[in-house]
């Protein structure tokens, strides 16, 4: 399968991209590597990777604890920590084995150490390898507001290897699987058509890849979200604040990144129709599909309230106003939508109701 | 006084500055401006300044401990998460108004924070307007290591206002003079011989100016160090060590910065005459000049032995050396010079000897 370059990076796929590891390795006289994993990458994912690294360098293996409610500051201390003891250098190489939260957090902590050090980014979840693989977005949480810190770095090569999928359980599949449907409704609707039928998620090799060429084309254009790269952003403007309310509240149950914004893409289509142009219709079907593959989480009266007040945090805020990133139809993305608050309390309505 | 511009930012000196700031503000939809002091810029450098600014932006000041001790992670996390409640946002500014550690500092929170915000640096000290002003290095220590954690990001612009030296003790002021003279060792002869003579530390104004174009012409040519930049190491090799050394050992006195280098350009101006022809005599007349400015540190063989332990972590080793950058003559550096362990230990007898 071909690799996808952008400006500073290049994501190769399946059996290429091992080759291309060993190749990159070979050229470059790395003073050592390390590889950062989590328990669950350790176990499942390194026994399939390590054997096949080609490396004349000592290569050392760093485990940090996985889930979102890690990827703070703490453990990149923890990490910073250890690879100064082992003695890392302007010159190691580190590679990031795992999913979003992990290639997140260890891109920033490669970014950062000694003033930054090279990096690879190899995704084993689904997210993580059609969103988390291209852009260069590093960061941490600080409290409950998600990648408030961080910088946008590109690692030096992303590998995306789909025999990880192998290893994840059907929920962070179809956490994925959300991001790709939000692929195909801000750029493509014949995207958003297959992916609407799809009734599994394994066996997705190719459709990553129309993924990952989507958003690399977005990023390409506009690398740094002046404008158009905003529309990455459908369903996250309400999905992130969902995302931080849930995992801070221990009453409700932790949603994962995908399940977050599944519901932030309802609520978003929804405000579509009420303010850019989308049919009612369009938003009623949005709603359908996600519903198929996500379970509705009963959002009570205070809980919308907080959600709410989650959303003046959102990165992408300035000047005190929330903006959307929302649809005009799909395929057709309009940005920086100011909305007002009944607004948003109308679609909560519109995806409680049955 | 002209301005100096460097790849990405631009530095103003004396009465000048202040109009650029005001310009840059007026042309600049800011939504907010926070400046970084600590309680010393706070009561002696922010009434010289504030009074001066014209915002038309919210201004909110943060303060934040002063020194070397509190230029961590902990430090980090306290100011984003006040930025954070204090509605921070992407086209938020930050202005650091104080010395070295609050510079570098307050660079690594902005370039960080929401994946960076734009800053302008004020230095308030001699050695951060004629070092810590240009180049982009910002970071923060892990424990006893220097600048372990940081980015290379540069400010919007540098404000020089030679007024805030006379805000600062005699010390104070000895600390950049050492980073002076080193930008006279390692560009320019005639500087050396000038700043030799100098007896007094404050009226510095045309000499800061030297130095900061000696600092840009070489930063210019290199910005991530990977060849002419690392002769600006001179003296730092060593003087690191010694600075984490005595930072993190409470039975020694703590030392500025410059006086830590200056026992570094003592000891580093021996081994350049062991390994790359420095005359004796010239490494006699380093060590002459800096013992007119600096008292001696009576360093015994046991703080000799965890000097040379720090310089494993040196961010510019790679591949376990230590690597230095020399003088073979006065404006003549050398840069990834291997030295053996046995002539660090000579230079610090010769350090000590009358």
């Amino acid at each position: 399968m071909k690799s996808i370059k952008t400006p500073n990076s290049i994501v190769h796929f399946s059996d290429i991209a091992i080759e291309k590891l060993n190749d990159h390795l070979l050229e470059t006289d790395y003073s050592s590597v390390f590889i950062i994993v989590d328990e669950n990458t350790h176990e499942h994912c390194l026994p399939l990777f390590l054997p096949k690294v080609a490396s004349q360098s000592t290569i050392e293996i760093i485990e940090l604890e996985s889930g979102e409610e890690n990827k703070n500051i703490d453990t990149c201390t923890q990490v910073w920590s250890v690879l100064s003891e082992l003695g890392a250098d302007r010159k190691s190489l580190m590679i990031n084995l795992g999913g979003g939260v992990l290639t997140d957090m260890g891109g920033f902590i490669a970014a950062t150490f000694k003033r930054g050090i090279q990096f690879i980014n190899v995704p084993t979840t689904l997210l993580s390898m059609v969103d988390a693989s291209v852009g260069g977005k590093t960061g941490i949480d600080l409290g409950a507001l998600k990648n408030q810190i961080g910088v946008i770095t590109e690692p030096e090569m992303v590998l995306i290897m789909p025999e990880f999928l192998n290893t994840l359980e059907e929920r962070q599949l179809k956490s994925g699987f959300a991001e790709m449907l939000k692929h195909g409704l801000i750029q493509n609707h014949e995207y958003w058509k297959i992916l609407s039928k799809t009734n599994h998620y394994r066996d997705l090799s190719a459709l990553i890849k129309t993924s990952v060429e989507i958003k690399a084309a977005v990023v390409i254009e506009d690398p740094t979200e002046e404008h158009l790269r905003k529309m990455l952003n459908f369903g996250h403007t309400l999905g992130h604040a969902i995302e931080s309310y849930c995992l801070e509240n221990k009453n409700i149950k932790t949603l994962l990144h995908g399940e977050a914004i599944a519901i932030g893409m309802i609520l978003e289509g929804f405000i579509s129709y009420r303010t850019v142009g989308l049919t009612k219709e369009t938003a009623a079907e949005i709603k359908n599909v996600f519903n198929t593959h996500f379970g509705k989480v009963h959002f009570m009266e205070e809980d919308i309230n907080q959600c709410i007040d989650y959303l003046k945090f959102d990165k992408k805020n300035s000047h005190g106003e929330v903006k959307f990133a929302l649809l005009s139809n799909i395929g057709a993305p309009a940005i920086d939508i100011l909305v007002q608050e009944e607004t948003i309390r109308e679609a909560f309505s519109f995806y409680l109701e049955n």
